[in-house]
């Protein structure tokens, strides 16, 4: 039989009712002959108040107990999960990760999964089982001890598990519909996508479109898995939520897939500082060492052996990343005339393959702007996005100007997406 | 370095103060110069929840299911336990069931110990470690899926432990203080007891003294382990507590150790049963089947060819057990002229190895209870325990009674209890 993998995150089995609404959907499936492999999260809530515990018993803890007691809570919503499903007459058994055994290193707290045996599901699934239901976010690392993956591993567990599986598709079911042109909060003409690009989503999911842990995003364009993000709490139907998908199943676009944004920068210029080979390392070494995340990073050429050297980081890291940048001018590592900071800066994006092979979409975009007098401090492009910061209050309307322009509202003519 | 087993239940671990309060015990030992396992319960009221969401679910839930749910309460116990210990700089991991591995047989919710092999903690011990914290309740079956051991059962995992590991002592820490000549509820006089013999302690155990699992009180004399039951909410001293021991270890002691008491109880008579042989089993074995826990039995030779037989049982299962009589009569199995039922009646028993070779404690006691003016309906004997039941409204003054006759409110002369 083919196989599918369903997802189902924290809210989606938060209590016994939802467990209940999400075996019904999982019914579904096996009915049309699947058979299944579930992938849970803890209930809602509990992750956060085991978290809490560790924190509040050892500040600095160890990374291997703290994967042994955050792992418990998925173990409760499998077994629970099972019992649910077998109670609707499905064959059903929970597994956890130590049980499958779903091999990660030994990188505690943020492990990454090595090996996923199929056997053992397999065996079952030969014996009649329709339902493998699976603890997510927990592996067992080489000296058998149980390792997680990073807050939301849930998602990257349940790729994984496709690819392990050659599923037909991973189903990930959350609290939102799917992934949208842009945030439907800015504008009413926000569309959901039928299907959308793993590279426009991970351009999206990093931008702050957070529907899916990006590492999962990755995998699933590494093992070309067919992810469709839905929502839990709507009826199912063929087309339900989004695709995630390889480009090539999409066969016509839009240029641009979506209007990302970022609404908390900050711009720092350093003016004047002496140029020489390795200046950049010895300005954005320190600030990596301070733990600022530094995003966009432009260098204009001034006067003659000085320039002038902008880069956006997150407003609440600004502090942190001054004192970086004194601290390096203090020990004579670099040199600057003056830092200038603007921390009312916003970030919006266009995300869109569709670009590789249309010229005029940064142009189109500048223009769009300036016909709304919105002043562009800062530009990066790549192959399929276009970044600008701009003062913060302009943030709405640059998306929604964004947004009418390219016509996201209406899907491409062929009707793909 | 000598092993120590320390075991510390639900209330003892409730929050994390307490878990912090029980890890400076386990420091005691340690400094005290003991490579220290420590077994712990759930946090209490954690199982329960477990529990009642498992029974929301599923009625007649997947024993294995249950097994994967409830025992998980232990495993976040176990994390917090070791990282608070770390934090006190002692070295310290968590070990869940299937990871030391304890090995039980296939009897899922009541599963049997079957080994524990002890090279992967005495290894860890070997690399300077001081303190194994070790999930109770709760294994791993030849399947390779978790077991749990049966409500209480983290005494029993305490006690295999001890035994495996050749511990010196195994230390029951709960909510009580030590196990007492009978419930000073009752009077005041009740004394805590320095030492009582494992025999003794199951009787009482069995009886209603409910301070330990009667398996693990059974697995502590197969293996003599030295048991020690004090409370984690006094200053340790070497006093403290009760020792449960070989009786080899208890030089002198009063005759009587303890009184025990359960008060609902009834008494049913068959009257004028047509005896035969294989009566017996065929009164008790409709009886066991309907689910009935019968205690006390007695028969009365009564007029020629019939009998009188007599047996106690818990007041709330009178209704089971008529009916239980009753069906067997009419099927024909036996045949009886009356069913009388007294369900105002308790029982109260004097407990202790010295009746072995004192003769008269029984006759001591009757005395007593009629000096009272107390009648005495039935009485039963073993080698160390003589029970009776009386009327109810009777039961304080005969515990009292007894307990003065028999002195129990004073050490033994040599001063060993």
């Amino acid at each position: 039989m083919p196989t599918l993998v369903m997802k189902f995150g924290g809210t989606s089995v938060a209590n016994l009712d939802r467990i209940a609404r999400a075996a019904k959907r999982v019914a579904v499936e096996v009915a049309n002959g699947y058979d299944v492999i579930v992938i849970v999260s803890a209930m809602s809530g509990k992750t956060n108040e085991l978290v809490g515990w560790v924190d509040e018993t050892s500040p600095l803890y160890d990374a291997r107990e703290y994967d042994a007691i955050v792992s418990s809570g998925e173990n409760v919503t499998a077994g629970l999960m099972a019992l649910r499903l077998q109670e609707m007459d499905i064959p059903a058994r929970s597994w956890q990760g130590w049980q499958v055994p779903l091999k990660t290193n030994s990188s505690h707290s943020s492990a990454r999964i090595e090996e996923i045996p199929t056997d053992n599901i397999n065996e079952k699934f030969g014996e009649g089982m329709r339902v493998a239901v699976v603890a997510g976010f927990q592996g067992i690392s080489p000296e058998g001890r149980i390792t997680t993956l990073g807050r939301g591993g849930s998602d990257t567990t349940a790729v994984a598990f496709a690819a392990a599986f050659d599923a037909e598709r991973c189903d990930i079911y959350t609290d939102v519909d799917g992934v949208y042109t842009t945030d439907p909060r800015i504008t009413s003409k926000a569309r959901k996508l039928d299907k959308i690009a793993f590279e426009e989503m991970l351009e999206l999911a990093s931008l702050g479109a957070k529907v899916l842990q990006t590492r999962s995003v990755e995998l699933a364009m590494r093992y070309k898995v067919r992810l469709r993000v839905l929502s839990s709490f709507e009826e199912p139907s063929d087309s339900a939520g989004t695709l995630v998908c390889d480009e090539e199943e999409i066969m016509e676009s839009n240029v641009v897939a979506g209007v990302a944004y970022s609404r908390d920068e900050a711009k720092m210029t350093l003016i004047s500082v002496a140029d020489r080979p390795g200046i950049a390392a010895a300005i954005f070494g320190p600030l990596s060492e301070a733990g600022v995340n530094v995003d966009m990073i432009v260098q204009n050429i001034s006067e003659e052996g000085r320039t002038d050297m902008t880069f956006s980081c997150p407003v609440d890291q600004v502090l942190r990343a001054r004192k970086a940048v004194e601290d390096a001018k203090s020990n004579g590592s670099i040199n600057f005339h003056d830092l200038v900071t603007d921390d009312g800066v916003a970030k919006v994006s266009v995300v869109g393959i569709g670009m590789r092979s249309h010229a005029g979409v940064a142009a189109q975009m500048f223009k769009a702007l300036h016909d709304e007098g919105i002043n562009i401090k800062v530009i990066t492009t790549s192959e399929i996005k276009i970044s600008v910061l701009i003062d913060r209050k302009y943030m709405e309307l640059a998306v929604q100007a964004l947004h009418d322009v390219f016509k996201l509202e209406q899907a491409a003519e062929s009707g793909r997406r």
